[in-house]
């Protein structure tokens, strides 16, 4: 301890996945060096006495400047991204390197790197989304990115331009088996979908709240059941990303009791929004087109589902899958500046900013504690994408990404004052309580009371990924 | 009833699906015209003393005659197959029109009927195959064929020339609700299969015992899942055929519970055999290949929750699936008269003979009662194919398919005892308690003291179907 | 069929618990004597043209003339009830020979015995309530009375004059097993309920409404699961009577599907009713005190729960719970001529007569199908209660108990249209489509034109019951 | 940090409930003062290079020198049994201060002072055993003791010395919820196990394998589906004790995902015990008498389902329920000095010092991860018994309670080497990987490369519990 501290916060208030304690956090090259009482002087003092000391958030699911098809573009990029996050508590991202049909998955990752470099201001990852397994993916571009850091993979069942049949699940899933990778599933019917959305659509239906009725629980439940089939086939983990209530719980569930390890995700979307936030009965406006996202949004019994699910364990991650489609724009929900049918409307919300404060608001109301707020929002996609211990805890050696939050401020959140370049939030209007009022990123300060510093665009590092941590 | 009776069976102990009444039968131009005591002189006198007096079996899913691709034949026509079933208790049989891809139904039915007239001995029915769901067939020769007496139809999950995707599965049973037929399911995941079976096939592990690890229940609760999904969303009912064991009737009674009407059906296969009639442990002799069928016996274990869920209700029907392949056969399980990888051997078991007894056995085992007994091999199956009130029970008005049982008869089984053409039963040397003894049909005795009377090929009557009665 | 016929019933559209069939119905010594087309003339002749004739209803759950403790009064007695279940479709009933603590059970029956004779008009058996299981009943009273024709009995897990401990439920019920008897099972935890009456009383929370909250399902579904744990321990099948909803459904639906034999009942107030009868939101009036039973009625979910596993055969019987309790009485829920507090009010609704119609309506609305309507009603509890073949069905040699119903007639229920002695009914201008508007018993005409013809009181006959059938 | 620390233990691979760091540990006055890199001298240095730095074990369920009715005597006193603790890693322990009936409470925690004083050589907190809860111990005693710091009571469903009616548990929990206290329940339904026991001693079958069968899975199961109701009445956590198997986990899990706050616990009997441990099929030789314990041990599939739900997150707490009986003494196993019916054979086994160790092997195993070893024996019993953050972690603030784990020491358990003053070990024999060889309480060596190094008796500090931490 003979070289000095770069930087030590005093009377931290530290929260982990599990341990509560109060100390000085000594930071030395953006690595914490030191936890203890009375430590000596560092170079830059920060007094976090009151607040609450908790790892900076890792967002395992959030989309950034992925190429889009048919004349869709997202509105952030990597430095729109991760400056929101930042600012919402997230030091940490993992956006997805998309393959193309027909495309190299190795030309996805190089192209995305070069989106990423000299723009991102917080560390980031990337997942791969394989949407085309040919037998060079599956027995040389996925082995080979698996050993480079890229240890997660996003597959779908559903979306024309993405979907792979059952063989090619079953093909990716053993690729993770041999490789030590973990595969996350979009589980919807492609089919259930498509014959729904033309039924709908031939009935003249076709307002954003239709969108719902397109893909109801059972079209999840089907596919979460056949995933999970699926990975025990294959004996291999899997995780279900983004589950929006209790008929696809009631499936992870019945697997988690067998045994199987079916881990899963869900997003503040299936807290805050319901199937009425897309069009309220009998309401064809256009503004509904807000909330479109898949799965959509359900009811109020599946929300209490899913904060129960939440406490209960059945999730291990809760990410934003953050979908910056400006809603005013031709790029986004009014493609070619239009209102469209409900199935043209390019799907998603943004809400990488806000997932953070969504979440912990329910610990004031007795949701969940704050330790698995910490478990869901940072420790756990730490460990299962590969980046604990750097990333994820409060713990010596790791890197000293620290949110200091205050637990009692209420906010009301609005467009207005978010950070990412999106022109609406679907949250708008929601008070919470408590927010993350100083945000630091390898031990340097980039949200200060509330107030983005501005550090420079591309001072965020790529981390590649270790071997996933289930548990 | 001043006309004469052309037959009186003296002192019947009848049992049906409910009840069970001492009297005299009484019948009139082929039909039950009278049930009561001291009946009249009939032309024709039986005494039933000691023997129960069953409505006739109604098999409701077996295989005759049916075209098969790649060299195979099937040994049972429509007359070897009709006798056999008579001899077994069996006086109406329900076999498929098979509708090849690329052709057509009508004509598939067509040819069927040119295949049973002339031939057949018992009363029959068709289902169709829908292998092919094109537009016409969906629009035009489905619902002219409902319209004409062919109000059920089967669809494949599985098998190449036969599965239909989960598109075209909900086409087709939205022309089942529109037009109130009944669709019956063989639910099994075909991607699961091949990609299981090329792992085991390039392993060298291809003698007929790996069959059964080809589709391990996993796949079939599976596509379970998924069928019921599919009846959810167009919400129509489904049968689910040949369930094999626990996982499915688990999905089966899950969906049930919750208000679905998934009717479900299992074969005599699912309580007698298992995994190791395909090859004991270690054993790769062939012998085992007279055993393969889809989905293949489990274990003990899964024929006791067979057993219980016949008991349970959670099964309507109780049929033979017989899948007449000949063993020692160039175009059965021995193609081309070589022993085949097992993905290669003919699939199905013959059994339209042995389903009753087998059975009834269970009866005396206290596995399940008379009356389920009639409702699971008669009156539900008549009843599902539209069928009731013409078979299925012993009524006044009803067509007097009448079998007596001697349920104390001991019999052991040999295929040299069987009146099918195939060279092997999956059964020989099992022995039951039970045996239909005699065997009317429409008033006329076909079987006598077991012997077989060699009633004109032809007799047996094309027996169009109304709309199916579920409950 | 020499001799003549007493009665011959025309044209009638029969329906049994799984047949339908047209016929005419010969009668002679009121037993159905011969079913078929062109019947010789009987001495009375009924055309039955455009009606259902259904076995007379049989219900299994009643109470008439049961001495009642603390200044309570039933107001039926055999005369009285037995008349409103005639006009009500049902022609017996099975009401409780009920011990009293430190009482004998012989005596209980002898004395049930002089209730009922001369004043019964439908034919009765009775079932024996246990409440003090000493070990001379164990031993020889319950044996003995089996043996007599008693081979039902009643046991209670709440009510302080009537309640078994745990072990004298297990006692009970291995009498039952030793003896093949059947135990109904009122299934509620006794101590739960006193102790949230406290709560309630002790907090002034006492009008009608607060019985529900005093009850609510977990009360019954423990108890339940309880039953279900001795059954299973003893290796004996037991009845759980008056399921109210959902959570109790729940546990037998999983004792089922283990194979264990609980059967289960319901009761019309539990299709009918919801706790907002007792007193909606905040009434505190007294007319609630109308629909206090116990299990109380819960809410329109659980209604639907009932309905659900009527049709999917979770229940096996449907019984009145016949509680005939005047309100406006000192006897009866004005207990000594005042309001009560909940928990002083006498425990049941009215119901023998409208039993039939209230489930009837059921077909109409697609709830359940005409076969299981006579299963529930009249089949099955005449098999579980030992007296079937001779009631529970329209076949040859049982008794000729029929009601002719017309299922097109709208009815609107009041009290002042009903036989019981009760002033009120709880399903007062309920409209239901369905009525028996004849009724034979034994081939006695006792109904005609929904007319009662006024028989002389004690022609109903005491039916000793055999050994229960379960399926 | 000016002070010299007393010790520092140098390269420590920390494992906490979440997290994994590598540091070294500087303590000062018991507690741990500093986790850093390059920490300066202490008074004393121990370098753990190659071992892992895990919290002391707390042992949330033992017992230890209680008051025994009928002759038995307990073979550990406070000295023995934390002596044997501190050998197997444990370094809080929290027996039971145990009301008789007729008894008051805080006499029975005042003599239980009296009894740890002087003796403990570990540190140690009370539950309180709740068998007579009078209106006094209820409404004063209770509260009372909760204030003081005994927030924890354990309360019995059988046993007749112990058990509660159901209206007392109903009372007793009701008075946990108002003082925020938690209730562990041992989970038997007693009329069940006398009805069982009394019919097999009835049979003559009385060696100790009928211990078993007089306490069946579906006893236990009833017992915890009724404390869970007891539970959601009063909406209160509770903690279901020694839960044997997958009947109890089935109705844990059921509770779970409903969203009530229903905890559990298991013990190594349950991993590794089985009935045929109490004598092997058909063996009724005495040696057997050595696994008695209630729950019994059930088979091996059982076993597996426990593991399962260990990893799983079923249970929160994996405790020894150690009982020490000697085996061959007249106040053991063998009272009196004779063999004993199974009846009146003292239940339990011993394991405090075993506990560890044999959780620890099943890491290798891949029964669980480490961090779910230090969960389930450390850090969840501190929470949920209100020791947290003084034990349960290592953390700074946190006593200095640390073993030092060799992972790969392979050691097999023979009574000769434990420290616990019981003549037997039911474990003995058992292999395991992983072994504690050093140990630490509140900076203090007391094991030193596996040497008890024989620290004076009453060194062990009282622990008065604060608040239960749940989650």
């Amino acid at each position: 301890m003979s070289t000095e501290l770069d930087l030590v916060i005093r009377n931290a208030d530290v929260v982990t996945a599990s341990d509560r304690f109060s100390c000085d956090i000594g930071v030395r090259d953006g690595r914490i060096a030191v936890l203890g009482h009375g430590l000596p002087r560092g170079a830059r003092e920060m007094d976090a006495s009151g607040l609450l000391a908790l790892p900076g958030g890792v967002d395992g699911h959030c989309h950034l400047d992925q190429p889009m098809p048919d004349g869709m573009r997202m509105a952030d990029d990597f430095f729109t991204g991760t400056r929101a996050a930042i600012c919402g508590g997230t030091t940490t991202v993992i956006p997805f390197a998309a393959q193309e049909k027909g495309g190299s998955l190795k030309a996805a990752v190089a192209d995305y790197h070069r989106r990423a470099e000299g723009r991102a201001v917080a560390d980031y990852g990337f997942h791969l989304i394989v949407a085309d397994p040919t037998p060079e993916v599956l027995k040389h571009e996925l082995p080979e990115l698996i050993r480079q850091g890229y240890t997660s993979f996003k597959v779908y069942m559903t979306y024309d331009d993405l979907k792979l049949s059952d063989r090619e699940m079953l093909d990716v899933l053993d690729v993770a088996k041999q490789n030590n990778a973990l595969v996350m599933v979009h589980a919807e019917n492609a089919d259930c979908i498509s014959w729904l959305t033309e039924k709908l659509v031939g009935e003249g239906r076709i307002s954003p709240r239709f969108h719902g009725l397109s893909r109801p629980a059972a079209v999840e439940r089907e596919a979460t059941h056949r995933a999970i089939t699926f990975a025990e086939l294959v004996d291999v983990p899997i995780l279900i990303v983004h589950v929006s209530g209790k008929e696809a719980i009631e499936q992870i569930r019945w697997a988690q009791s067998r045994g199987l390890q079916i881990l899963a995700e869900t997003c503040p979307q299936y807290l805050y929004l319901t199937a009425e936030d897309m069009g309220l009965q009998g309401d064809d406006g256009y503004e509904g087109a807000k909330c479109v996202c898949s799965p959509p949004p359900r009811d109020p019994e599946n929300q209490a589902a899913v904060w129960r699910a939440l406490a209960g364990g059945v999730f291990s991650v809760f990410s934003s899958d953050h979908a910056p489609f400006n809603y005013d724009d031709p790029e986004g929900k009014k493609l070619g500046g239009q209102a469209q049918p409900f199935d043209h409307i390019p799907n998603g919300v943004p809400g990488i900013e806000t997932r953070l404060p969504l979440l912990f608001d329910g610990i004031a109301r007795g949701k969940l504690s704050l330790h698995q707020f910490v478990e869901l929002t940072s420790y756990r996609p730490a460990r299962l994408y590969g980046l604990y211990p750097r990333k994820g805890t409060i713990a010596v050696g790791a890197d000293a990404d620290i949110t200091l939050w205050d637990p009692e401020r209420r906010v009301r959140i609005t467009n207005a004052a978010l950070h990412h370049a999106v022109d609406y939030t679907p949250y708008e209007g929601i008070e919470v309580t408590g927010w993350p009022v100083h945000c630091f990123s390898r031990g340097e300060m980039l949200v200060e009371n509330g107030k983005y510093l501005e550090p420079a665009p591309g001072r965020g590092q790529f981390l590649p990924a270790g071997a996933p941590s289930l548990v």
